[in-house]
């Protein structure tokens, strides 16, 4: 019976790889370069090569392995196909199509964040939930839709773009998609340092952030010794990261919003901060909705990846 | 082969039920009344003589059915259990483990706002679709999701709850719910008239509508000759409804939103009012989202209740 799964996860630099027992054990983990030049076209062949280099060194057969599932940072078609992803060089790919032809094995793709939110599921922080958001605070906001243990892909494999959720109708500043009030511009690493600087210029504060170098960390940590233009700076960002999550609580009703990305480094009093600002907003089944931070780190993609292949 | 199955569709006054060929064709409809009284605990041994009775009359063998699906007005759980539902009598209820044994024939239960969206997408305006959302403006306001073809019920089988969505965080009128600022306030019948009642009270219009007796349908009926008052009404309570589908549409990625319920009869006015609202906040994949009117009116719930059976 086959035992073994891979996971892949490619990203901008570096293809993040792993090699699975069924079970969830990780029993190898590497990584390769991402050769986005020439439109990417070295990317899946360096993958296949990879998995079946691989599969020699550990002496396993392909029909031992159930399939390689692959996380791609960009919306992909419930048949496995990337319309475009600019971070690699893709135009049109027929990512399952391609790798399969190329290691023989049966190959499953979806985008990069719903994919990380399967592994969290799987692995992490949402074990044993089978329906939850996960919402990842980075440079930007990314999230991915589980609903009853499967990823929500989508009609355009573009569920979970949750960065872009409008939050404030009367902001007047553009987020970097043209919009105005994403939640991105207030949640992010970004936003939050947006906010920052704007209060830091607006008001007087007995504060220690300083507007022209504050990055998100500095107003964490400011925060958790008490400082006063840290907690308005938090309670704004996370007011708006609350709003957001509670209606999208309202639409898939989760069981679990788990929190991943730099962000959450913070820790348990961004938890904390978050689930504030979201019951101020939920109703109903929404209120039981319980919060976790994401625990596999960079490993999620490879994590959700192989457990694709198993759903 | 089986060839038939039922669609179930449990109001607070009537049941309707449908008996399908696996084609979609409806081959019979019928109601039966909804005995509420004693916790409603002769609803489910009704539906099931009723059940059992039509295949008598139709000389039709158990072993011809796939099942039978059923729509509650409550949240249902993934094993087919309501917890309370309140319009029709009911404490917790183990609708499936009941109806099977009672009927011999495998049964599958949802909410009903879920199983309407799934009739829609079966047989009625959402007809090809795969991943849809369905709102329904009525009193309240109401929701399904589809994903890849099947109801995301969600944790407590709660999901599409998205008349609670909050859509204005400065709303100082109470929900029904207790929240301040939810879709319903503006998007329901209900909404629509209080939108109008407050806005003739404040200004001076020259408008055919009158703030004591005022309805959606003199709204829109208003809207329709260009009348003044009813353009501002309208606009407001569409912009409100167009702002929380955008931000639904960035969690799951519909590929079109279909809207149902008795507002919806004001037909393609209010569906063109609502797409230009909810182009102001999309981005990206969400401004293909198409958009359509429920076909199906009140046969809805029993289509995606047979359907169910079908997924």
């Amino acid at each position: 019976m086959a035992q073994y799964c891979f996971g892949v996860d490619i990203g901008g630099t570096t293809v993040k790889l792993g090699i699975f027992h069924t079970d969830g054990t990780l029993l190898d983990k590497w990584e390769i370069t991402t050769h986005t030049e020439n439109e990417g076209k070295a990317i899946l062949p360096d993958i296949a090569q990879s998995v079946l280099d691989k599969l020699a060194e550990r002496n396993i057969s392909k029909g031992d392995v159930i399939g390689v599932g692959v996380g791609v940072p960009a919306p992909v078609t419930g048949t496995g196909i990337v319309k475009a992803s600019a971070n690699i060089g893709w135009g049109y790919k027929d990512v399952k199509g391609e790798l399969e032809a190329l290691t023989g094995i049966k190959t499953s793709v979806s985008n990069d964040a719903n994919v990380a939110a399967l592994g969290e599921m799987w692995l992490g922080g949402a074990r044993g939930c089978q329906d939850l958001i996960m919402v990842t605070l980075g440079t930007g906001v990314g999230g991915g839709i589980i609903a009853d243990g499967k990823i929500v892909a989508g009609a355009n494999g573009a569920s979970g773009e949750i960065g872009h959720i409008n939050v404030n109708m009367s902001e007047t500043n553009t987020c970097g998609c043209g919009g105005k009030g994403c939640l991105e511009q207030y949640a992010s690493a970004t936003g939050i340092a947006r906010i920052a600087k704007k209060k830091l210029a607006e008001g007087t504060y007995s504060t220690v952030l300083k507007a022209e170098t504050v990055t998100a960390k500095d107003v964490f940590d400011a925060f958790k010794v008490k400082d006063e233009a840290a907690i308005e700076i938090v309670t704004e960002a996370m007011n708006y990261l609350g709003y957001a999550l509670s209606n999208m609580a309202f639409v898939t009703d989760p069981e679990l919003i788990v929190i991943g990305g730099g962000v959450s480094k913070a820790g348990r009093v961004l938890l904390e901060c978050v689930e504030q600002a979201y019951k101020k907003y939920a109703h109903f089944t929404s209120e039981k909705v319980k919060f976790a931070l994401a625990e596999l780190g960079n490993d999620a993609g490879i994590c959700g990846a192989a457990k694709m292949v198993l759903c």
